[in-house]
Order: C-alpha cells, then sequence, then structure tokens
C-alpha cells in the first residue's frame, strides 16, 4: 500500500492547512447560534485527500473590545432607512471579529455521523411502553452510575458541594453542574442527587418520595438563594425525562437562562411533580410520558421495533 | 432654546455616523445568540450628544460563501492541539463575516428601557390566585382579540389557511405564525385558532372541549403532515399560559427547533392537556399554574400588590 506521507513526522501528517481544504457538505448548522459544522477535504500533494471536519462558531460579542470594533475605520453601509430606525451592515477589521474555529483533522466516519445532524423523534410512552419496552432496555444496558455514588460517598468533587442533606432517606446533596463555569449567575445550574438509591427516574416517583422532593425544592431554593443571592423566583427546578443517567437528580437553573433541556418535551416541574404525587401517588406508574429521542439512540430502535413510533 | 441641527434636514438630523459614536452602557446581550444591544451617545459638532441604541448581531454562516471564507487569504491561528483535534482563532476578510447593525437614533428613554434586559419572575398561581389576581386583571384590561376574529371570518389572512375544521363549536383554522417566513421547515411554526369564542386559556378547558381539542391535534397533525411532509413525531403541540392574546390557541413547531416560548415555564403540551382532562374534567380550574413574567409586566405588579410574589 501507499504510504506518502511516511516521511513525514505524525505532527507534521494531522497539520491542518487551509490551503488545502475544500468544503464537501454542511453536516450541521444552527443560524441562531451562528455555528456550522463542515465536512471537507484536505489534499496531500502527493497521496489521496483525507476527510477533515471543521467546525465554525462565531464569538460572542466582547464588551471591552466593542469601541474598537466599532471606530471609524470599520466600514458601516447602510442598507434600509425608516424615520428613527435603520439597519446597516458592519464590517469591522477582521482582528475584532474572530471566528472559533474546531478541526478533526484526519476525521473518520464516526466524526462525520456525530456531527451530522439528526433527527428527533416523539415518543409518547405510555405506562404500558414503559414496563414492556423502556424498562426492559434499561436493565439490558445495566449502565453505571458509580461515578454519582462517588459523589454521595464524598469520594469525588467533595469540594464542590453547596450543600447537604444527609438524611439517606430524604435527604440530598447540591452541586454546580459541570456546564456551568460559576463565574457569572446569568446562567446559573446545579445539581441536587437524592442520597436514596434506586429511584431511577420520575417515573419511580410515588408519596412515598414527596418528602424527599419537599426537601429538595425548599432546601436547594434556600441554599442557592444565601451563595448565589438567586431568589426563590428566579429559578427553574425540574426533572428530565429521560434524564441522562439513571439516578434521580434535580435540575436548578437561572429562570433567565434557556438551558438546554428546559423545553416542555423534557423538562418536568418539581412543583407540578410535587403536586401531581400528592393529587395521585401513582401518577408517574400510569400517565403517557413524551419525550423526543435522536434517530441514533438505541431506545428509539426499540420503540420502531414494537411498532410505537 | 438652542436648536443646533436647525439648518440640516430631517433626514440629515437623523443620519447615523460611527465617527461620533460613543458606548455608555451594554443593555442586554447574549452569548448564545452573539447578540449586543448597547446604549450609546452621538455627539453633535456644536450641542448635546444625543441617545441611540445600536444593536449588533452576527450573521448565521452563508453556505454560498463558506468557501471564500475558508480562503487561503484567511487568517488562521492555532490555538491549540492535541492528537488529531485543534482549535483556532480565524480571522476571515471583512467582506465574509458581517454583522447585522440595527440604529435607534434619536433614541428616547423608551428605546432605552425596551432593550435593557429585565428580570424574570416564576409566579406559581393557585386557582385561588387565578379568581382574586388574574381574571380580574384580564378584565381590566378588556383585551381586544378582533383581530383574531378577522381571521376566523374569514376578513383577514384568507389565503394563509393552511386547513379548516368549520364546526362552530369543535372546528379551527390553522394558518402559519407571523415568526415563520415558510422558506424552510426547519423552524416550522403554526398556530391553530378555534372557532369557538369566549375561551380565554387552558385555564377556562374542561371535559367538555375534549372533542374540539382531540380534532385540533388528530386533524392538525395530518394537515401539516400532507402541506409540509413533517410527520406527527417530529412536531411539538403546545398551549402557551400565560398565552399572549385571550382567545383559546395552540402553538405547532418543529421538534427540533428551540422556538421561542417552549421551556416548561410556558409550555403545556396537548397530549398532556387532554390526558389531564380525561382523568380531571376540571383539572385546570383547581391546579396551581407556574409561569414567568418580565419586571415590567402589570401582571406581576399585580401578584406583588397581592403579596403573592
Amino acid at each position: 500500500a501507499q504510504e506518502p506521507e511516511g516521511n513525514q513526522a505524525p505532527a507534521e501528517r494531522s497539520r491542518f492547512n487551509l490551503n488545502r481544504f475544500s468544503v464537501k457538505k454542511i453536516l450541521r448548522e444552527s443560524a441562531r447560534d451562528k455555528i456550522v459544522f463542515i465536512h471537507g477535504k484536505v489534499g496531500q500533494d502527493c497521496g489521496e485527500a483525507q476527510d477533515a471536519v471543521v467546525i465554525l462558531e462565531k464569538t460572542p460579542f466582547c464588551e471591552e473590545t466593542l469601541p474598537q470594533l466599532l471606530n471609524k475605520d470599520a466600514d458601516l453601509r447602510l442598507q434600509m432607512r425608516n424615520d428613527i430606525y435603520s439597519t446597516h451592515h458592519l464590517y469591522p477589521l477582521p482582528s475584532f471579529n474572530e471566528i472559533k474555529t474546531t478541526v478533526v483533522y484526519p476525521a473518520t466516519e464516526k466524526h462525520l455521523k456525530k456531527y451530522l445532524k439528526q433527527e428527533m423523534y416523539l415518543i409518547n410512552e405510555t405506562a404500558d411502553d414503559y414496563k414492556t419496552i423502556t424498562s426492559p432496555y434499561l436493565q439490558s444496558q445495566a449502565l453505571s452510575v458509580q461515578w454519582v455514588y462517588n459523589i454521595l460517598e464524598k469520594k469525588a468533587e467533595v469540594e464542590r458541594i453547596i450543600y447537604e442533606n444527609p438524611d439517606p432517606q430524604d435527604g440530598f446533596l447540591l452541586i454546580p453542574d459541570l456546564k456551568w463555569n460559576q463565574k457569572q449567575v446569568d446562567d446559573l445550574y446545579l445539581i441536587a442527587i437524592c442520597h436514596r438509591r434506586g429511584v431511577k427516574s420520575l417515573r419511580d416517583l410515588t408519596a412515598e418520595h414527596l418528602t424527599m422532593l419537599q426537601n429538595i425544592l425548599q432546601e436547594g431554593q434556600v441554599a442557592i438563594s444565601k451563595r448565589y443571592n438567586t431568589p426563590q423566583s428566579q429559578l427553574r427546578i425540574y426533572f428530565h425525562y429521560q434524564p441522562s443517567y439513571y439516578h434521580l437528580h434535580i435540575h436548578f437553573t437561572a429562570l433567565s437562562y434557556d438551558a438546554p433541556g428546559s423545553m416542555v418535551e423534557r423538562a418536568h416541574l418539581l412543583s407540578s411533580v410535587i403536586e401531581n404525587l400528592q393529587t395521585d401517588p401513582e401518577y408517574y406508574q400510569k400517565r403517557t410520558l413524551t419525550f423526543a429521542l435522536k434517530a441514533d439512540d438505541p431506545l428509539l430502535q426499540s420503540f420502531k421495533e414494537a411498532g410505537r413510533v
């Protein structure tokens, strides 16, 4: 087999060069987020072109450099004017208008698939579907939540704990979510993890868990108010269903932050869950729960095989 | 009083000029959306500086110009490299990296207030709160929904109707939402408006409305599947509470689109609403409903006066 790059050092081989890059296909893009995932080819001087994934994301505005971005050398062109309102195209100097660029090169089929836009499917999971499809699927996966137990047992992330109610039945730990850098409360994001084990998700909750849920709601709000000065009226407190791991946990996010996963098809307000359980202790064993799954989620495959999608 | 611009034509007076613009304050910004709302001053040659609002929003990537944006003249600087992954700062030529700029000049206090970031407050509206606070507030406002009646009576937007079930009790109209340009189904957004009058919101729904709700769910899905080829498994179908107008209507949005107002604190899935009404005909007259209000919403004032926030 030909080995055209055989003489190059490994670092050199994977050195990405725009000169030799050509766009093949848009894998995914978001007009709202101003991000694009590109599949491209990087031509070799003497050999086959190799795949690369290039992710471009426009950067947020930076308060410090705004005066420079808007200085007189910037090219501002009028588009439309109506009374006191006008729209323009602005072309600032490149140094004030950066694009964050991430390159995967050489990229494999797996990378291309990972970044390709995936269709979402809405599932209406009845009580029966949970018993016959979801629950057997979860058991077959035998997903480990050892990392959660490590937190609960103070073997990991001890210094990150914001609050604890140590009761083994009705207590919980409160820690910042890893997605939150804790530098500003605009995108505040904490997680309450219950001490009790074996409660996998919303589906398992009954009136028996009401004390625990009320502790999490009330004590969580107080702890966050004390630590971050964010009042309870500015917190969104909810479960995910399906959750990303099957040990019961609750999300606390800033109300003004469009947190991923706070959409109606995934989030369930803790206060509503408490009221539902007070009205019917077996509410979550009886009801249809709706959620979205990505096209490549194996659980979707199980619902398809059962003729439920 | 001095009239320094007296000699200038009105159009000239409101001509915005970056040369004389200085940043005073960031009114609001979103790191996710890459948008910033700036309060600035525009200095007059001989007179007081006037207020201006400048809105900068980075533009989405454009598939057609990507090859030019990524051409060899673009300045790509390595930030970090690890195995096949690397991150870079990219500084493309200005013409391929535009910023959409909207200017309000001169701006009034009202404009400044409109664009200023507003705190959000979460309201837990009990059944009693609705009777004693929300309902009297809505009556005092006497908000007109004449524009909705115009649509239902075919006096307006006739050509926009996608589907109709003309039954005066259980029928409805389906039309594209004005926010949707109908050019791509990625951000598909339609509204079903019921023919029956006097149903203000989710709070008014009882088992009596089940036939209408089931018609909207089933016929709406079929109509959208036929017209836009979007299957029901890729639709998010929901109410807003509080709604933005008080004639019952239902939102249909593409599941993959993060539609504004589809967060758990505002959206209620139609399928869940139907199930709740089947279980308890007076579910929505009894339950606490949670929603967020902006700081300047007069309804928030009413809740504050009642000591409920």
